[in-house]
């Protein structure tokens, strides 16, 4: 059972004209909630933060956000905890209300058994035909404006293929679904560059930040798929699960190999359990 | 005071877990109340059922649609009804639910005394800084994705500019942040080719099939900013105000030029009133 505060109130709704809804004007959260502790919460709290400041919509005090999250877990100690900010509600119209009261939600969805398969042994991924756009403005943020995503979920349903990775109209490969995507040439550690597209992972910059520690070069750069298919190793990644080593991208075969397995025992010291070997 | 009927019921709000808030989910309608009547109502519905479609949205049945329009416009004569349909609620993540309940909200704006200024003496016009992305599979559909429209319309506070025009990041002028573009070349009426990015508007259907009849040749093209700065006339569109003469394009005067005059004369003996000469 899911709960919800909104702007505090138990158990609270939305208004049908909040801007969240009409336009998709917000941002949102997705945290891991795991032995209790919401992990990487600074991470995720800093991304509301930036992006709240570029839509320009008042950010929440972050020590509000902290209590409320802490409150919808009280009896929980693993799940999913979720935050969304919108620039709430407002007269009809694209124009910002020159003073937004910013609808804040905040919401809990306990673990249930088995409910989250383990990506750690390798996941199989297709490609998507539906493109993710490029708009700088809105590149590296988690808008509420996912279609894309949505739309690009909807092309599988073999529940044996667990990801999609979406590139652009021009051919850059920027991630997966909902997961940011990593490739292995020759020892150094290759991201797609998000700064026409995309969402800047928590997790990803927790790998960036991991990888520096351990001397792993690592680059955010341009990808398109011939060479991601040259890549010695390929792996996904997201908030709530880690590191995904890619062992098959439609019909091609890959290793798990030792850059990625370096990674995920370096995340496993760091609180990222589901990277700890079996 | 705005009257909300979600699925049917009177001042109904939003799960926090629906889709058309979470992810922009969903698609939505803004329609002129006029005289009592909702115009180009068959558009509207038919614009909405064929992106359901396209999304994958179970579509509500319209002869609903229209007899809730009704009660929420029963006291009013003169205002703008909203439709929204989302996918409805479902598990967190994008996959949609393999049995989806669409949430069906509409809601009318009754006019308060001069709420809409009049467009039909010619509007003043600029030029936005944020693109349009391209994504064919969203083209035309008036979905609940418009954060670039909200940003685009944050780009100025000058009250004498009316609206902004939008291109895609590789400079093709798609419309504005809350219109149809048409421009008029040697007598030719040329309208931007929507099949990668913008807004399928009701009036702009509308605008082309009046120009067929009154054998004024119109095409959908790709129109970049250099061709539309020689256009001999260009004029925008939408549902509420039909079409509005651009008279200052930046620092650019334009004129009202006859074959604008010509569809607006039309378009007000269609009932469009908002174009009939003072």
């Amino acid at each position: 059972m899911t709960q919800w505060l909104v702007n505090g109130m138990p158990d609270g709704s939305l208004s049908p004209q909040d801007r969240g809804l009409t336009y998709g004007d917000g941002l949102f959260e997705t945290i891991a909630l795991r032995a209790g502790k919401f992990r990487l919460l600074d991470f995720h709290l800093e991304r509301l933060q930036v992006g709240c400041e570029r839509l320009g919509i008042p950010p929440p005090a972050t020590e509000l956000l902290r209590a409320e999250l802490k409150q919808v877990a009280v009896n929980c100690t693993s799940g999913t905890g979720k935050i969304i900010i919108t620039r709430g509600c407002g007269p009809r119209g694209y124009r910002a209300p020159a003073q937004a009261q910013a609808t804040r939600l905040v919401g809990l969805f306990p673990d249930s058994a088995g409910s989250l398969p383990s990506w750690r042994d390798g996941i199989r991924v297709r490609w998507c035909r539906t493109p993710v756009a490029e708009n700088p403005a809105l590149a590296g943020l988690k808008t509420l404006n996912r279609l894309e995503q949505v739309l690009a979920r909807s092309e599988w349903e073999d529940e044996a293929i667990t990801e999609g990775l979406m590139s652009t109209p021009q051919g850059q490969v920027i991630g997966g679904t909902m997961s940011n995507l990593f490739m292995v040439d020759d020892g150094q550690l290759l991201t797609p560059d998000l700064s026409r597209c995309g969402i800047s992972g928590v997790m990803r910059r927790l790998i960036l930040k991991v990888a520096a520690e351990l001397a792993i070069n690592a680059f955010e750069q341009s990808i398109d798929a011939e060479r991601l298919l040259a890549a010695d190793e390929v792996f996904l990644s997201n908030s709530l699960q880690g590191i995904a080593p890619v062992i098959q991208l439609d019909d091609q075969p890959l290793p798990i190999g030792p850059v990625s397995r370096k990674l995920m025992q370096a995340l496993s010291q760091r609180g990222v359990s589901e990277c700890a070997a079996a």
